[in-house]
């Protein structure tokens, strides 16, 4: 073989192994991810839901308020509600129009900090006061109707760190009856208009 | 120069120039992604505001709720405000305390759609029904207090396109009197509590 060739040859194969090394890499990197991407809530050995990291990050969809004295001081979900839908599977609600296996709702809840501001009168935030999620996973709870699980970390600080799965009636039944699909979307405006665009 | 060390060389240089293009990639690929992250607004020849995109996957940081039915039928900002943060600067928030150079937050006005549901009586979010923006900018806004700058494209749907900069007597002396830094943090706890955490 001709020097100048091997040389080419050679210089070639180095070129080769970099691009085989460049596009694996993205592939490793986008499959960690997915992976990663599969845990937005992580359960205990004993099937307990622990409390998801990061969701104030997540795709916010929409806050209802049920405020303690408009509701004889004993409101189901006190004050604010602030919910919010995991990325990937808000992004899956944008293709499809579905809830897709895996999806992950966390429902948090805020008092009421005041009711008049220099903006007027009304409900005002105030602070941090629980936590709640909703799981849709056909492979962990195939009994639940739906798919659909709930868990609460509590209604006051300090929250659990875990959380046992509600019992069916507590939660899932109501969603069942009074939601479209499990999920309260008409008083969603950030994911109710993203499955309005898809019908 | 011996002809296998002529060849040595030149796959090194071979390597040394894919490293090199490895090496500025990524580093194009960031400045590339922060000059985007500037742009979380952008603005007309004539320094009108253009309506954000995709802002609510930005940072959500907190929803007052100023009811029409509470302010005799007038509130200056009707019904709910989901506020967002860009991401850029909500990082910078994160890390240091402070709002920087380009910070935007995004107010979304929401009607109220209901005010009873199955959770109990309340406040529950309906339509979209406006958009106001606010921008911190040394550069381009120099004259204005504390460099923010108010925009505002519309309080009813369809929203303007464009908006232009509000004078400073409608917004700005309002968040500089009364905000704590031009911004109303302390009815925002996803912001809030990040502030209170730097101190």
């Amino acid at each position: 073989m001709n020097i100048r060739l091997l040389a080419g040859v050679s210089c070639a194969a180095c070129v080769c192994a970099i691009g085989a090394w460049l596009v694996q890499s993205p592939a490793a990197l986008a499959q960690e991810k997915k992976a990663e991407a599969k845990s937005w809530v992580e359960f205990t050995a004993d099937g307990k839901a622990k409390q998801p990291v990061g969701y104030r990050k997540w795709v916010y969809i929409g806050t209802p308020l049920t405020p303690n004295d408009m509701n004889d001081g004993e409101a189901a979900f006190p004050e604010f509600h602030n919910v919010y839908m995991d990325p990937d599977s808000f992004a899956h609600v944008e293709k499809t129009g579905e809830y897709r296996d895996g999806t992950v709702l966390v429902k948090e809840l805020v008092s009421v900090g005041s009711k008049e501001q220099t903006s007027g009168k009304g409900y005002f935030q105030g602070d941090f006061i629980g936590l709640e999620v909703s799981v849709k996973d056909s492979k962990r709870f195939p009994n639940e109707p739906g798919n659909w699980a709930y868990f609460s970390f509590g209604h006051k600080y300090p929250l659990k760190a875990e959380a046992p799965l509600t019992a069916t009636a507590s939660c899932n039944s109501c969603h069942e009856k009074n939601a479209t699909n499990f999920v309260f979307s008409d008083v969603y405006p950030v994911l109710g208009s993203v499955l309005k665009a898809k019908k």
